[in-house]
């Protein structure tokens, strides 16, 4: 059972809490017991699960990430495209988290949430999330 | 189904070996064949596959996230706590890693185990295996 | 059901793309709707999803890394072996990449592929592919 979802990201480089349209999704289609995977079908954007409480938590994680791939650093890819730093990010996060479902519902502990990270915005992210008994 | 177990911290950070509570676990209650993932249920810990036979690679790969994410880096979610760094590491790393389960047993290579991350120790940490056929 | 393959790598680091031969895997066992785990069975290799039609992006991610874990940097794994720096960057990347299967077929997105990367070659590196229902 695969459903998806659309976020229109708004900056170069954002992270926006996906936890409540997941938990939607996992309420509606999952089985009791299993587990869901939650991707992102773009190979400049990640999916992360960490505390989304605090969006200042997101903001840390794009400074450290900038810090590791900066925009500007003679990248081979950027000969052909612009966007070489966010290929390194997205690999580093990588493009999917599995969350097992337990009674129906997602299996996070009391602080995690699921982050979608953009990394070469504003664009339309097209997300998957693809439950397996 | 899902087992839990808790492991007590004893630093700040630190790298625990969990590869054997994890084979108990998945000895007991995996089916032949499928899948075992294994969950820190909190945003300042990580799992990862990895080489345990020598602890020293885990204080190494401390050192390497102490650069990408050092403890003092006028963090913005430090502003409310005191932990962004240990987020910032948990997110790299990320909670959970997935194994597979072949005739009954974990699929790992030879130099491949299981580690526990913890990043703001000392703290009583829930981890989840939830394996599923 | 978990079928294998070898890869010889031809460089101490390297990023090779896998995606066909995962292709023509799944193509041959997996079922019509399930999940396909790629995991690379050693602890100084990983597996990555993003895009492989440019080459040089998997260059670029292995430059970044070199940043993060450079070869000499008084690791103390290398008191025993000479790649303390293969294993931190494998945990970072991670062993193993979990691809939702839709309609028979990897989801993946246009431009997204896998890569296999070599952190301590050249080698002979086995890798998994584990396909559940």
């Amino acid at each position: 059972m695969t459903e998806y979802f659309e976020v229109e990201t708004e900056a170069a480089e954002q992270s926006i809490d996906i936890t409540e349209r997941v938990k939607e999704i996992v309420k509606r289609v999952a089985p009791e017991t299993g587990t869901a995977q939650i991707m992102v079908l773009h190979s400049t954007a990640a999916v992360v699960v960490n505390e989304t409480a605090d969006p200042n938590i997101g903001k840390d994680v794009l400074r450290a990430l900038d810090a590791f791939a900066p925009r500007r650093n003679d990248w081979l890819h950027d000969r052909i495209d612009d966007n070489a730093h966010s290929h390194v990010k997205a690999s580093l996060l990588g493009p999917s988290e599995v969350v097992p479902v337990v009674s129906g519902e997602l299996l996070l502990g009391t602080w995690q949430g699921i982050w979608l990270f953009e990394f070469d915005g504003p664009r339309t992210r097209r997300v998957a999330v693809h439950v397996s008994a």
